[in-house]
């Protein structure tokens, strides 16, 4: 590509002549790596034009870098980045420019979270069972495609460029209150949704404001490692609360709680659905000690086994329930599309703040899925899922079970994981260790727990992303690896 | 379009035999307003499947509904919602559901800042003078449409759908370091740039990680009045210093500044730039005082009246200077792409509060820009925005003049708008009402200012989305209106 002649200009450090202040920088220019052997310089013209030179004094500052060896000529072609120009040194050497004290200089540090790690590369490895990542041999990319153009047309050009600031995408809003909310046996008007940036963002949002450092969040252990993080962030009193097989336990909230985040349909990461009997308990004692819910009911649509049961939200009499909801797991979660449900006093709160934060959600990525869901490629596409999920999970199960390995969750309606013991004598972060090394990724259990010394007998197992040809084998070498 | 039998449950209100729990069911969808007329309901097989009873009990309660005018059959192509069937209750009978005390379960409020407000039919006015919003005319939407084809391709599916927490999309980001802040003067390494969701998201970022209740932020007075809800918020000491013609004083800064926000390219909204002198006066004091400066560097693509002078940040020498910048003015508010250049520690910090907050950026937003820079199109769109502008501004200068009203903002270097006095007894917000009685759009000064009392005197006049042709008209109207 062709540097710009924008690029460049003439600063009081450079000195000497007005030519030798030009050889210099350029000279910079390469010495710092901003500009690669090849690429083409602005004409001598054009630069002269830009800092106000003559054209004869680039023409000079540019033969003499030739004979420098920084530039070459290739005629009337022009200027170009010599191929044997002296290379940028280490780029350590900037750092000295920072003479401001971080540690001093940062009022508040949000880095070192425990959260799952998934190598950047780890669709190279054979046996990937991580989660919550898109199959491209699922995923209906034709007609998402087909969505995002029709979403870039002449007629939709507002949809794009829109400030949505006050109120989403309509269209969108209107699909997920008639058709996505329904299904959960919820009833919403569009005053309470808002679109969030996938469902990490919508509980974020719920924290921030029904939280203060008086208040206390009581919350499922093990949970998801990034709700973990929100509530420590939120500098409230944390209650981590130990599920059991059928979910949270209600008897075990303490007195002063005042919010609760749950998984009911799909507790993550053990996988348990939450029985009807805990979700009607869960609700009358937010009733009797005056307490909210905040329901995060991800992968409802890979219920494949059993029947999906309706959202908690559902059984919500009183508008104590914010339900968070999600496209990303069945989409994919480099879209960043989900969604708050709440009484209307609430979402203006999270509206407000959301646009103190970002604004809005891009008009194009809510306009492309409004598109896709109402044209029915959303449930077209779910099925597809579910199918092959089924399909992957039976053989799982199947392999798991020749091999005599241990499930720790039960899993009843589906998803894509299973949630493994490790069983006695394996430590689980050696067990990843010597499995990556032979290819095979698995996800341990430590993350997801309160402490760094609980979950080392666990690991998770995901299915959504592994192709089913290469599970057998996959099992195979884990179960080596434990010893069976 | 079709109700899928998904969104149908038996719960445990609906009463009396199976048929008349699902004509409960079904005639609740419809006044409930979820159903609406016209619309097909599920064939009577596959209902009964779903809930799990004879198809003869669905049947019969379809007949029955058909009776009562809920439902009518079309023959062999099924049932449909009747076109005469009960209409919905207005929707606000919903609210009785809700029972929580939201003044009190609300922690944090958020609601309630001054901003510019814009009516959401602004299209539709004939003289819109407002400002930051993208003109189809301009826009190079082809290109942008090939550009998001390309990201959406087979090759990039993994640029679609990744998880970009860790980094952010690695050609966007290359782009920005070797080509956009090389413009700018800056040199930045790619573990110093972080994309946002916009310029506001930058900021936010930004003003979370540098303040606390115990520190002071500094900023311009007027300013962004997204910026001053930022401030606000994060609960830190506040600071307004007066902006004069050359922009920010650096005199005026307390000794107990921490972190100065400013805008010295071209000041919000009065457009003053601030002058060479002032930037070194700003950037000795923050060595002095041991401060850091928040550059917010909108708008600099659009100075065609002088050449765009370098950012601060250029001037940097010991890091002291977060950059913040925008592609959202450029291209289009709705994109809402943005991105924090800094040193390392504190990038690093802004990733992690990120990633809590809404984990990253869509991937497609991102890659559909990188290849929308990386081709040219930005430039010519850019060359392109900046000729009309120019031709727009020399009319609005001259028509301004005719008139005898008064300019209150300098804008020496171009951009988007004139900032304008009101002249004597004359109250802004009066004059914004008359005018947009007429059809005249502007925007009063009073939500950039400190209090409710300043900047009824000042009202910015935007010429980005007025048609070159409605100009004089528009301007003819505002000076009747003013009295001239």
């Amino acid at each position: 590509m062709a540097i710009s002649e924008e690029t460049f200009f003439l600063e009081n450090r450079f000195e000497g002549t007005l030519q030798s202040q030009i050889q210099q920088m350029v000279a910079e220019g390469i010495l710092s790596g901003r500009f690669r052997p090849g690429e083409k310089m602005p004409s001598s013209r054009k630069l002269a034009k830009h800092l106000g030179v003559s054209r004869l004094t680039v023409t000079l500052a540019y033969n003499e870098l030739i004979s420098d060896d920084y530039l070459t000529s290739h005629g009337r072609s022009g200027y170009f980045i010599s191929q044997s120009a002296p290379p940028p040194p280490e780029f350590s050497a900037g750092h000295s420019r920072d003479s401001v004290d971080w540690s001093r200089a940062i009022g508040r540090r949000f880095s070192g979270a425990r959260l799952v790690e998934k190598p950047v590369d780890w669709e190279a490895f054979p046996y990937p069972f991580v989660y919550g990542q898109a199959d491209p041999t699922l995923f209906d990319q034709q007609n998402w495609r087909l969505c995002a153009l029709q979403a870039l047309g002449r007629k939709d050009f507002s949809s794009l460029t829109a400030d949505y600031a006050e109120r989403d995408d309509p269209k969108l809003v209107e699909f997920i209150a008639r058709h996505t909310l329904p299904r959960r046996g919820i009833l919403a008007r569009p005053e309470e949704i808002l679109i969030t940036i996938g469902a990490q963002n919508a509980l974020w949002l719920a924290a921030q404001i029904l939280l203060t450092q008086r208040r206390t969040a009581a919350y499922e252990n093990p949970c998801y490692p990034g709700l973990r993080e929100i509530l420590t962030q939120a500098r409230c009193h944390l209650a981590p609360i130990p599920v059991d097989d059928d979910g949270l336990p209600p008897d075990l909230l303490p007195d002063e709680t005042d919010v609760v985040f749950t998984t009911p349909s799909h507790q993550c990461p053990t996988s348990t659905t939450m029985s009807l009997k805990r979700r009607q308990t869960l609700l009358e004692r937010a009733r009797e000690r005056d307490f909210l819910v905040v329901e995060d009911d991800y992968e409802f649509e890979m219920s494949f086994l059993t029947k999906a049961s309706p959202a908690l939200k559902s059984l919500d009499e009183d508008g104590r329930v914010i339900y968070v909801g999600s496209f990303s797991k069945s989409l994919f979660p480099g879209l960043r599309l989900g969604y708050l449900v709440g009484s209307a006093p609430f979402i203006q709160e999270a509206r407000a703040l959301r646009s103190s934060v970002l604004r809005h959600i891009p008009g194009h990525t809510q306009r492309t899925t409004a598109y896709f869901l109402s044209h029915g490629h959303y449930d077209a596409l779910v099925r597809r899922i579910r199918n092959a999920l089924h399909e992957r999970r039976e053989l799982m199960d199947q392999e798991i079970r020749k091999h005599g390995l241990s499930i720790a969750g039960r899993a009843s309606f589906g998803g894509s994981s299973f949630w493994m013991s490790t069983g006695p004598g394996i430590d689980v972060d050696d067990l990843t260790t010597r499995l990556k090394a032979r290819g095979v990724l698995i996800e341990p259990g430590t993350p997801f727990f309160e402490t760094a010394d609980e979950g080392r007998e666990y690991f998770r197992l995901a299915y959504s992303s592994i192709p089913l040809a290469k599970i057998p084998k996959g099992i195979a070498i884990l179960a080596e690896e434990m010893g069976r």
